[in-house]
């Protein structure tokens, strides 16, 4: 049993229960460095003011970067005596450099510090995130260029509907993630603000210098209301938003990959080193994490969800459902990483196979419209022209053609403004040039 | 039963259970306006390209106008067997003008159009939210200024922690909904783009003028890639996130004021005009508006969760589940809006007691940090100025005393550092000057 | 504006806004036959109770009655300045038999009345569903029965795995639909009980006779606690979860005729009735009503996530948050219901192409298992016999033949525990005999 | 790099990358049990249908003991070569019995292993919950008892409505958590059901004898088809959702707690024990553990969603998708359980604050409703009788008096029914008698 800071006046220890259930060491832990960072720069703040002394500080910055070297070292216990990330840094320090720990503490309160904790995390991950997307918008640039004209279907309703180049399919994802990027951007807008010296909800009457720390952290702004900067969690949802809305894009790239590397599909094959196989049918490659990826949608969008509950009707300010925002925001950064991370190898390494595609597109009257709109640029009403093409495909169903298979004279009996024998080729097909 | 366009070979008519189910005419009527204008576009479009006579494109949109007037004169008939907005349009039309009518939908499909109608709905509302943002915020600007100096609690869990001003406090909230409005500019930039010339998911071989089509809709840029164009709803989605946000945002301050206006707080009440009654208790009113506001959150997070859900893993390009956008969006831009527009008529009518509010902050020991931080200026650690103070409250609770009642006598006997009597006072406050 | 009960007191009329703000008859007039029979069973219990006179109750129920018949005959006016289907029938009622229809209050809140006309309608959905869904297995049944005999693949990860019937995976659905019959069953048992009697929350101090108004309108139970009975909305909680595990499945099953009926798999093929066409590829048949209802699940998850959030945290008693509680039942109840409608006639008019299912369990090493397991049952370890047949897979690709094709001397270079060759046929599938 | 079992054909190593990816030791460690369980119960099985020797199936069940043994007194090693439980207990085995262990995997695969382990587990955390709801239950209706008298306020819209007491509203919570019961009992009959036999998706042609299985593992049913056997997570979702019905309850009574706990309620007051306190206010006590169950409703719901979006649309049989179940459920049986084992207690020893809640009644004009009661005794129709006493309340406002006060001939100045001065008394008061 701990002794808590409280502890004067109360007349009864914390029921074991109590400390456990609310204990969050487990998962805070995490947060390290963001913690031993903050409190630094506060501490460099402090002796700025002259709220406490230089040697002071330097003791205390000495300690803290000593504990930050223990923990990366694995040389730091963590116990379940001590609640959280905070009171084991401020009890390590102690142990250290004794009583003069205790200034650190001046002028902030754990409200404003786990804020500050939360900050650093959202905005350190967030440019990890847009690097990623980066490479992943680059990974397809990239195959997109390679496959400018491998021919494939485009589908609707999961019909073969016009035929399209599988680079032009690809960078449609391109665009899905430069937009991620971009929204990932915005949002860190709104994670770039410092919530320190907002103490526990209402600032402080010591000579705080905010800029100072502001500086010292790289944060663009400060937060203008300390109730406010207690009780935002605004830019943890933000955070899970855009990563839903990334991983709604994830799992249709990966739905895409794993129809076309169905036997039914044939269109692609996974490299071995990115599928996993049977024992016992050596053909089949499964596509497992591709799977995966598809599945943690529902992970990232249930924490989404769960954020938003816990937020729901709280009132200022700081409360302790907010505990509640830490592994819903660690588990979606990290889940989305790892996809970001691994799904650009699956598809570079990834064998397309540029027949099955192309014969694909020959067996469907994918090239419908294409007849449909030369019709039309002879001048032909779209409706009709539609109608005429309409029949055309029914002739050659019934007589087991293709559309360019039919003379002019066939092509003339549908419609007199036919002027020639048609041959649909690639270059009348969108592509991302 | 409806003649289909694709009729021709069907061998059997479509069963009524399947127009029924697949009909969107109920809810999508709801964009006839952005249809109505779309088309208009489009057919100047194509006049400017030469893709349809100058006369027929006049013909058109005469035709088109007359519809919108018939439609918002409550003149036009609306009948489950056409199954949406864009039949009943082309149906009209075709009534009204004859054959020519069947031109406007050369390049174009129902797949662009309708993902244009959504863009422009989007922005429409986008607008009308960040109009309503902005009274939401001058209002209480303005009732913040007006109780810059009112005393108040403020709260850490529900307990009172330290005194603030209910300008201070209210004005947190203008700062979330500052926020919200920045949210929703930035989706806009990812509304904003036209999807026109998409058609079916693979664009057009006839030579259409998107930067025209752009221009005339007021749209900033145009999809890049037409699969995206089609496919592309996370401009919904996003819309969605941002409206969750803010209804976080809304379902809080509306705790907040459900608390206050309770007997047991007595902060505030209602204006007879906001506030609902009982037949037998007249001194009863109860706050149903706020109430539906914090319950209407879980709609708004649900349609986001909706919308999440029919994306997940939808391969490209256009699939039906699309259709689904439509009732979440409608549903959720509607409730936001009419949060945004009664609330601050509620906020401003609403009869704040100051005396009761500053009879709480003086009833509680809220002003313990103050003198804290006093010993802390005059030079003690931290964490024993908490200490000590901890030992004067205990004190005054066994005499029944406030701080401010402490003789200096009976100060010096906590700390030798207190120099004088002190006279906490709302200067102390943070506040928002 | 409309005349309040509470008016009395107040000094000034209701906004406009409030009015519209949080009128619910725009969607509980779904409910107007539920409260006139809930209605109905009130008065004549209040008359067995002499709490009013049998010539009251007489004219009460008669004017309810002829209500009904007038709304159902659409003779009914629903206005705006009636917030809610309660007011709308007293209100209509008064107008009919005048004061004495104020009886008809006595004993009763809005609060119970409303509770009790959801129970209503939540058990008579239920009712619905269960009709349905036994429809739905019947179905799932005939067609198991029909295609008893039909091979194909059976898929782990979307590669085919073991050959199946299709009668047998069909079947899998059919238990699925069991399972959600047998939890609808359950759920029913908690909407099943009576709140009328609860009042406001505290009950009443009149000689009520709740056994007598349960028997009337066919509860089994009665709640034994007022405020749970006024401020429970568990059962349509529960009601959205069946809901919600029951779109699941439905999504599944949607999910795999789409993949049958697209061109790749080419399993099946949807009858014309319910399938959508296109004007220029009259050979391409859209599965619109699977994709929509694998759509739908998103709208019932999102419905249930609403109320989750909207219950979430109310204090007791009746707190006005539950008025959401509507929209997200009706909205629910008719998808799961039109769903169930339709999908047994898309299933039954469907066309199984048996010779592609078949050619595919062909072209696949689909036996392998049944190799593996025929070496198991000569006593080869599982792990040994499983490499041995991944050899032979291999072999067989180099070979381009076929298991099935391999010669004794073949089989037994790989082991000798083969004693002849073996002929997989369909009689080892698992089938649903 | 481990070897694979399918390593044979594939010409490159798994990328690490895919190793990490897909592992799911780190989580599925904590099923060891009930593998180990299932595995025995197999290999008594194989024996006795004489598929594998005695001697075998003794060597092999000896060998899981002491697997079991060495994981629970912490000797056994994780690793992340092994990428799940199964693979971690399969090649211990091996290491200590040889290659007699891979006969366990006779007529079993990992889809029907992983199937039968999370019956297992949400079999054993049922019933652990069910546990610790009798016990919920049970205190409540000891603390319900013991406040039989006791009055407070009983609420609509969080504004005092009429009087009930502290027993009868706390019962109210006893009967929502009663019927918890019944639903996770009901639920359990779903995931009552054995997989195992159902192998990859297609069972086998060895002569299992799965009747025999399941009595040796306590099911009551088998499951029919073995392609729903592996691919069925309903019993997971159906866990999940009677999971967040519980949260909303639990979240409820949090909330309420938090409010009493409150200077402006006052109504009750922690235990020390299991309240946390504030370094510098000695009087303030922080509701931590009951914001903490307040917030974890939203982890709950999150998982809901979670495994309802990943099964959505899923093809039948297995998908690696579904890995993603166990998280999930994971997560929420230990939160329930953390919550359900806590509440009691803060429950029992908290202090409740009769004076102040029977105070509280007294201020308000709950007991208006009663004297309404009493007239429509007299004969007075109820909205008439309504309407007097809200006047009389009207007039006790006024002249700063209690109902109670009224004299007779006050009372009768108002209606002349009265027939004498009215003590509102508790014995008039809903109660849990």
């Amino acid at each position: 049993m701990s002794k808590k800071l409280w502890g004067g006046r109360f007349e009864k220890e914390t029921d074991a229960l109590v400390e456990k259930f609310t204990s969050s060491i487990e998962f805070d832990k995490k947060l390290y460095n963001q913690d031993i960072i903050g409190s630094m720069a506060h501490a460099r703040m402090l002796a700025k003011t002259g709220i406490i002394s230089k040697e002071d500080a330097a003791l205390i910055i000495n300690g803290l970067l000593e504990i930050k070297l223990e923990i990366e070292e694995g040389n730091f216990e963590f116990t379940s005596n001590l609640e959280d990330i905070h009171m084991h840094i401020e009890n390590r320090l102690t142990e250290k450099i004794g009583p003069v720990a205790g200034k650190l503490h001046t002028a902030r309160s754990r409200n404003d510090q786990v804020a500050l904790d939360m900050h650093l995390y959202v905005k350190e991950k967030t440019a990890q995130v847009i690097k990623l997307l980066d490479n992943m918008c680059a990974s397809l640039l990239k195959l997109s260029e390679k496959h400018a004209d491998t021919l494939m279907p485009g589908y609707t309703h999961l019909q073969r509907a016009q035929p399209v180049t599988l680079g032009y399919h690809l960078k449609a994802y391109y665009y899905m993630f430069e937009r991620d990027k971009e929204r990932f951007l915005d949002a860190e807008k709104r994670s770039d603000i410092m919530p320190l010296g907002a103490c526990a909800l209402a600032g402080t009457t010591l000579p705080v210098d905010k800029e100072y720390t502001k500086e010292l952290l790289g944060f663009s702004k400060i937060y203008e209301n300390t109730m406010d900067a207690v009780s935002d969690r605004d830019f943890v949802i933000e955070f899970l938003s855009c990563a839903s809305i990334l991983m709604v894009h994830l799992s249709r790239i990966s739905e895409e990959i794993i129809l076309w590397t169905s036997s039914e599909f044939d269109f692609a094959e996974l490299d071995d080193a990115f599928a996993t196989g049977s024992s016992i049918m050596p053909q089949k490659k499964n596509p497992d994490v591709l799977e995966l990826i598809r599945g943690k949608s529902g992970r990232v969008f249930g924490n989404l969800m769960a954020m938003l509950t816990v937020m729901k009707g709280l009132p200022l300010a700081y409360n302790r459902d907010m505990q509640e925002d830490k592994e819903a925001l660690f588990d979606t950064a990290e889940t989305i990483c790892s996809c970001l991370e691994i799904l650009p190898k699956v598809l570079l390494s990834m064998k397309f196979k540029k027949e099955n595609m192309a014969k694909s597109v020959e067996d469907s009257f994918a090239d419908a419209t294409y007849y449909a709109e030369y019709l039309v640029k002879k001048g032909m009403p779209f409706r009709q022209a539609h109608e005429v093409v309409g029949k055309m495909v029914k002739y050659c169903i019934k007589k087991n053609k293709k559309l360019k298979d039919l003379s002019i004279m066939e092509l003339k009996s549908f419609a007199n403004a036919f002027e020639s024998e048609l041959n649909f080729d690639k270059a009348t097909v969108v592509n991302n040039s």
